[in-house]
């Protein structure tokens, strides 16, 4: 083939590649507006903006860290742990400084991102309510900075695991496993909300305030979610050695496309039927939940599997949640708000787990269940420890400083008063109980409004500075 | 043309196209999303949860039994009206075990789903607040089995629909007229809400809860539409009879995104002016709908109108919604809670009925009105009466057998409580009239929560199991 | 090269660009969506149905006016002052009669529309609460026939800005600080909410009913800026002079993403830190503003900057919001309701002028920085000054006719029920301060519906016609 016509198919499959890539990292991007909506409809409405605060913060600082420090961190943590050759320096400026013409270097860091800023937002599902916001924030760096990109030096970035034949797709471990298991620990260490538990260890529920957003940011997340697992076919056309055009990742998306669709039906089939079993009710929240755990369940070998695997991986993965969630509650004693470990942990690992038995690798022959199984095993095991040693760790330091969690007063009356000054919804709702409302500003019966002349506000009512301790 | 640039060429035509394919299915999919926030916003708040999950059981257990049986059913019938020789066996295993290579086989099944689903989840609005869960997904299962897939095997299928010329390029007939024609259908034959009419015949308000839910779903609808529409022309690019690459269904791409924009957009106007008219006045779920209504009346013929043709439809869409909807409900007294007969089934008629007035091919002398008209007033018509038939069997015989709807005090007290055991918005509203709000684990006054450790829940309230009856 | 293959890629690339351009187009277009939960969400919940309808009616009056005007008037503007040659009818027929074969001149287009459209939008967040219904409307028209497609001209459509060196990439000045611009005057000229500001100057606040709303809006535009600003490399592939492929706009793709990801963090950041340093807390609203200040900051001049610099500029962008809102506030006590001049005014504003101290151009002394700045300063002042005298004359035209406000009565009561006669949340809420909360079709407390046989409704009660004066 003439060199022009090389350049020529070279220039079509980069084009062509970095249309797709960029279209679904837009949606993966649009992932935190499905977390936003589900975690704010799952914590009470005195706590909604500090959810909502915090899944702001976990892209915006998280993504800045990210480039500066984490990209390379996992490339040198791939090099270090895979032996093969890297550079310290390198793994840095190819971030900073790219080459001249490298059109993809930093698109490429982008498709990264946005699965790293996935794994950071689960946490703050698990540990709201209550944990401080300069607590949530200094994980959150330390996540992008360190914790998540070691998990992906280990996989995708070339390290042992990746080595050991670890498998998974598009990050139903690196990414949502991890960031499940990073919520347990991190609610755990905390402590429950002060009424989650009574002194007997039987549990109280506490309702989100709202099912609707619960439910919208459930169907965001869906749309998201196949531009995390399809989208993972990042290259959907190929050069061959001869420089022709063949399909590349491509030629099995629609293997991945299928799958996902039927293992997220699959999980909300599964967590309704358990959930009619055990109340006789279809608890709309557990639907819900039912699609993110199936379409976790899924995602780290929506490639590779026949598709009736996917229908049982995902049956299973919508059934162990309301299942999980009680052992989590009721056994552990542990407030895990919005229900983060069920939904990405455990589906996560039994996903991974269970890829042996559904790999279309095992089914035609050509893999064997026990290969299959053990780098699958070490991987999760793996990942699990690392992540629960080092968020433990994490919140552990915080806790021993005293600035895990806000104080009782402040628990109280609300983190969207204590953390933020505000009142998500002023003109809806009970008083608060604690008769914690802020004042000044508050709009009065009469349809007047006070005086809030010295209010530094946004449009939005705040505290007086003087209340403030600390809380950032 | 060598072999070796056929096949690059063929490599990328087919790339390209499962890109623009991909990536217009997710935005269909995420019109779940519009329709779920629009549907709940138009009901009331103690029926919202029940509308939610009814959105999610329609695409997860509908999108299962689509593939499993409703895609093969539409080849089917396609093959067995249209005169064309088929396999029944061939329908089955071309999709449970496409031939290795053949990529886009599931890609094409997940295109075609999508709008599957956008038929049967357009019922859910019609029904809302009184139909029975177990009689409502029992017939999103047959609507997913067998009464859309005919439609699309009289049509898109080859069936003797097409034989005949019918013309509908992106699903204003097979899929939103015939969502909306069911809606009414079974609106009609479950009866209306317990306060919707009076015993003089005249009517009742029942006011949504939410018109900013409303609206959101109707821009994430309008969203998604521009992968309905636009995306229905799915093969951007072509090979020619000699292997070269030419514009495929992209060289009248141009005319469908123009005529989309400026039918739900004149849809808007002829709703708001007609309100406008008649109570001096800017409804604003009116001009909403409106957006909706346009949008429907052009997507049968987007593709080969001229463009102040689309003006004119999207304005007679739009105009003939607060009539229609009058109509249906003062003088069909029949109970179509989110206007989907106005909103998907008259205007999605208007649209194809039109197309020989604005027809591009009229207007340059290429076709005749009358052979244009023919074949639109046929297709209507037939789809019309397999639907209204179909819809009508199946809701009456759930009817016969005391099933259709729930009872009247389950309607009282709301479906959330009754069929799904949740309180959407536990935290505001006025007490439930009934007095039958869920009181197991609920707030207290003082800022405890009350015991709920023998409820099974997700984060959410739930009724005892002994309350159950029968709820699915 | 052979003519065939010549074709083959023209074809090729022609169909890969249009994929990407319709793309980008669909996520721009939902920025509506956003605009609209971020402006309901900062409005009190009488006016909120005012602001979703405002937003739906910009999009579908001023779309069908811009195709019919606006995009012809810039054609030929951009003709008239950049010394080009053009023709009048040219300008119309273009659109209006396309070439057969010219598929992308409608897709150009529509391209172009959502960007007007954004522009037209931004003005109904400053003028909420108290603009009447026609006037906003009567505005719209014009800035969609006229005061955008000017600044168009001037600019991207080759104008004597363009001319001069003006730098403004994806429209940060011509789209963003346009519609700040617009919306300050206009909030100038029609004036505070009768509550917002006492006799001796002193601000009150008035609450937004939702900051969920808020901050959903924000990550859907957030979602949708990633069309806008990395969607206007709207040429990936292109042709050189051979007729070979070649990266088009694509080559410097990777910048604009990496930016524009950067700018938005950083802008949150910038406005979190400056509203923790004035009041001890991260104030939400800020948060979510803050990204958008980012982004607007970023969006003239993402293609060109060197990384760092999008951090300083973003994080200005973000620290100037607190500030010029507070003087906005204070020192000007103009009621900009939803803050769009410190966020896309100001902070537009900011961008370009910012361009020399971080273009790539400047920091490898490829270009001079006066060279870069006076080229920004002349575009600025220009933009600013056509932009406020249009809206001054066409806002003061309106008051001066009596027309540019509701009246106190109206204001009062909200603008929900006196615009549209509808109440946005029935069922929640405090009873409104005026006692006009609408009766007719009323919930009874106990469960039953008042009759409202003779309200021509749509799901939601209405006002009576007799009540009605002069409401758009």
């Amino acid at each position: 083939m003439s060199t022009t016509l090389q350049s020529d198919f070279s220039a079509l499959v980069q084009g062509v590649n970095m249309i797709w890539v960029l279209t679904v990292t837009f949606l993966i991007f649009f992932m935190h507006a499905g977390f936003a909506m589900l975690e704010a409809g799952q914590v009470r409405s005195k706590n909604v903006a500090n959810q909502l605060t915090k899944n702001l913060l976990t892209w915006s600082v998280g993504v800045v860290i990210y480039f500066l420090v984490g990209a390379a961190i996992s490339t040198i943590t791939g090099g270090l742990t895979g032996g093969g050759s890297y550079s310290v320096a390198g793994a840095f400026t190819s971030l900073y400084m790219p080459e001249a013409g490298a059109a993809g270097a930093w698109v490429s860091w982008l498709f990264g991102a946005v699965f790293a800023m996935t794994a950071a937002t689960i946490v703050s599902g698990a540990v709201a309510g209550r944990a401080k916001l300069r607590a949530y924030v200094g994980y959150t760096i330390l996540l992008a900075a360190v914790i998540y990109p070691v998990v992906v030096g280990f996989t995708w970035a070339g390290g042992f695991l990746s080595g050991l034949g670890f498998h998974d797709f598009a990050g139903g471990v690196i990414v949502h496993a991890m960031g499940g298991i990073a919520g347990l620990t991190a609610a755990w260490i905390i402590g429950p909300r002060m009424d989650r538990f009574n002194d007997d260890g039987s549990a109280n529920v506490i309702p989100g305030h709202s099912l609707t957003f619960a439910v919208l940011g459930t169907l965001i997340l869906a749309f998201g979610w196949y531009g995390f697992n399809v989208g993972t076919s990042a290259s959907p056309l190929a050069l061959n050695d001869s420089g022709g055009v063949v399909l590349g990742s491509f030629a099995t998306v629609g293997r991945v496309a299928l799958v996902t669709t039927l293992g997220m039906a699959a999980g909300a089939i599964g967590a309704a039927a358990v959930a009619l079993y055990k109340t006789g009710k279809v608890d709309t929240l557990y639907v819900a939940n039912g699609v993110l755990a199936g379409l976790v369940g899924i995602t780290s070998i929506a490639d590779a599997i026949v598709w009736p695997g996917a229908l049982a991986v995902g049956l299973l993965a919508g059934a162990q949640l309301p299942i999980v969630f009680e052992f989590v509650e009721k056994r552990l004693n542990i407030d895990d708000v919005c229900a983060v470990f069920p939904v990405h942990g455990s589906a996560g690992v039994l996903g991974a787990l269970a890829y042996p038995f559904v790999a279309t690798g095992f089914w035609n022959g050509s893999a064997s269940f026990v290969g299959l199984l053990i780098p699958q095993v070490v991987g999760v095991v793996v990942i699990a420890l690392w992540t629960f040693a080092a968020t433990a760790l994490v919140f552990g330091a915080f806790r021993a400083a005293g600035q895990a969690r806000v104080s009782r007063e402040h628990e109280l009356e609300g983190l969207d008063t204590s953390e933020h000054g505000v009142d998500t919804y002023p003109e809806f709702g009970s008083p608060d109980e604690s008769g914690a409302r802020v004042d000044g500003g508050q709009i009065r019966p009469d349809g007047g409004v006070a005086d809030a002349s010295h209010a530094p506000a946004s449009g939005v009512e705040t505290d007086s500075v003087s209340e403030t301790e600390d809380n950032l």
